[in-house]
């Protein structure tokens, strides 16, 4: 069942963004060619694959016609809808496995699994109604946040319950959808460790980068992270667990908490990326294989590449207007910018993002 | 008359093989768009582009049209038809310059050329003639190479005349073609430099890259060259020499032996590619701008970046059959493959090439 695809063979991509793009330009150098399927028809990576369809999630039609064209199929995002996932994995192999994104799609699942696989995370409660929302914060206290159990991303769907806050506010400004409260822990730092696994089991992980956020959107991320090696190790443990559990075919991002000071810091998990991810991206210029190369790989059944670094690096988005300073960005020493090819720039939206090196 | 492209811009490409799928590749994440044109319909860089036309060079009509979609055109081989390029200047700039290509297309328009700026070539002579090439024979000596004045590339088109080689067999190994007899020079090593300059005249190369070639196919370029500091010095200062007397616009790669021994070594330019060059492959990985990605500033009227190395670097190409070695190469440290799509391994074909680094 495991198949080797050799140069020539065809990657199926659902999703069409920034995402979908980079792993269509890393398939290449591989000689392998992409079929980008995206609803939408400004889609960035529809410009370099050699094959895209432009239709819904829900066309059954359009559906069989890429699976039939393709060898594989993966995703850039993780809420590809069950029903598309299951009619795609009937007819050809689907990676990572549609039946992990049922779990992480939903912080509930999400949280369970790795409870259940003994992996720490912050305290938690489930939130289906006000009056569980005002138990789980006597429970839990305060600063906590309440998430909505899906279809969150970049701080959307979220709210902080600070001191003085209204309970009855936060759970309408969440739209009063099923959700969790999170204890708010005391933050050293924010990492995140990029590992990919094979069919075979094979495990690799890229090195923890640290991650800052702007209202809540991926601002820059740093490599080395300025975290004790044991830490480092602590990490790259907890993704080979994750994983390991899985079954998991391809590249995920585990973005975790560095929490406590001094000799007693530690870490837990926020939340599982079963795709390639923002904080990774700085693998481009500072690694021989990228983790975008590095899920082609592994989705293709090919043995994953090197990942060791070459340089120090920091990764910085540009989000927004930020693009329009690529000119000046162009020029600059150990400079490599990444632009991804959308028409439009709207506030906060991720356009591009630079990598810039420095020596080990 | 020299604009600068915003991200969103059409490149249009001449020629769809390796080269112009590694500028597509390379264009991409400065967010500028790619338009390939070649009458081959099983270009490579046609599964990495926006857009492409599989028409004739002589197609008046798809010329028209694939002018009339781009903001520039750029070539990835110096063959290029003159009525094409006149065709499609007289619609949109095209870099570099076709009158450059008029120059570099005959052996004989480029030597004089380059005497005429100044930068030492081995001696050589006009061959028109079975006549010509006995009294070139007297005059240069043996052993000389027999090279006919155009379309010759990878050792074809040409021929050595040892001590005891026949003259009319050499004369008609090349097909009795206009051809140049060239001094066979003593030979350290063969070096290249690559080369980039804008519209306002800025110039940045790359470090020398030291070349091995097996069968008259480059085999391995590794940098850096094992050559003293002084000769790339001078090697850079030749490059740009060559680029300000054409008003060059682009990536140009230049050919260079190393003659003599000790103290006593010398540089020789033996010819210009006025394109990029497999001999600049490494900067793909060893540099955080790719030769085609410096090629695609350069042609956009974008600032060129960075041309420090970040590593050392080994480049081999891997030619025919050895492109199925591709699964052993795949997890070897600090290694970087690019396969180049293409459907046929036939001997000696250039099939795609992988880098590997080292510390600097």
């Amino acid at each position: 069942m495991s198949q080797t695809l050799s140069p020539g063979a065809t990657i199926g991509i659902l999703g069409g963004g920034q995402l979908g793009r980079m792993l269509a330009l890393s398939a290449a150098p591989l000689g392998l060619n992409c079929h980008v399927y995206c609803p939408d028809e400004t889609s960035p990576a529809f410009d370099v694959c050699s094959q895209f369809t432009c239709a819904s999630y829900e066309d059954a039609d359009a559906l069989d016609m890429f699976a039939a064209s393709v060898d594989v199929v993966t995703y850039e995002f993780e809420n590809v809808p069950d029903a598309t996932a299951a009619q795609l994995s009937a007819q050809v192999e689907v990676y990572p496995d549609p039946s992990i994104l049922s779990i992480t799609q939903d912080r509930v699942t999400e949280k369970q699994f790795l409870e259940k696989i003994g992996v720490d995370i912050a305290p938690w409660a489930k939130v289906d109604s006000l009056e569980d929302l005002r138990a789980s914060v006597e429970k839990i206290g305060r600063p906590a946040i309440l998430k909505t159990r899906r279809f969150g991303y970049d701080g959307k769907g979220q709210t902080t319950i600070g001191p003085d806050d209204d309970l009855q506010e936060a759970y309408e400004a969440i739209g009063a959808a099923p959700a969790v409260l999170e204890a708010m822990v005391s933050l050293e730092c924010e990492v995140s460790l990029i590992g990919a696994r094979t069919h075979s089991g094979a495990f690799k992980a890229f090195d923890v980068a640290e991650n800052l956020h702007e209202n809540h959107i991926l601002k820059t991320s740093t490599v080395p992270a300025d975290i004790p090696p044991s830490l480092q190790v602590e990490a790259f443990e907890m993704g080979r667990k994750i994983a390991d559990a899985f079954d998991y075919v391809g590249v995920l991002g585990v973005e975790l908490f560095v929490t406590g000071t001094g000799g007693d810091v530690q870490l837990l998990v926020n939340e599982i990326a079963p795709r390639v991810h923002n904080s990774g991206h700085w693998t481009q210029d500072a690694c021989t294989v990228s983790q975008f190369e590095q899920h082609i790989r592994a989705i293709a059944g090919w043995p994953l590449g090197d990942t060791a670094r070459h340089s120090d690096v920091v990764m910085t988005n540009l989000l927004g207007d930020e693009i329009e300073t690529w000119a000046d960005l162009a020029p600059e020493p150990a400079t490599s910018i990444h632009i991804y090819g959308k028409a439009e720039a709207r506030p906060g939206r991720k356009m591009g993002h630079v990598n810039v090196l420095s020596r080990l």
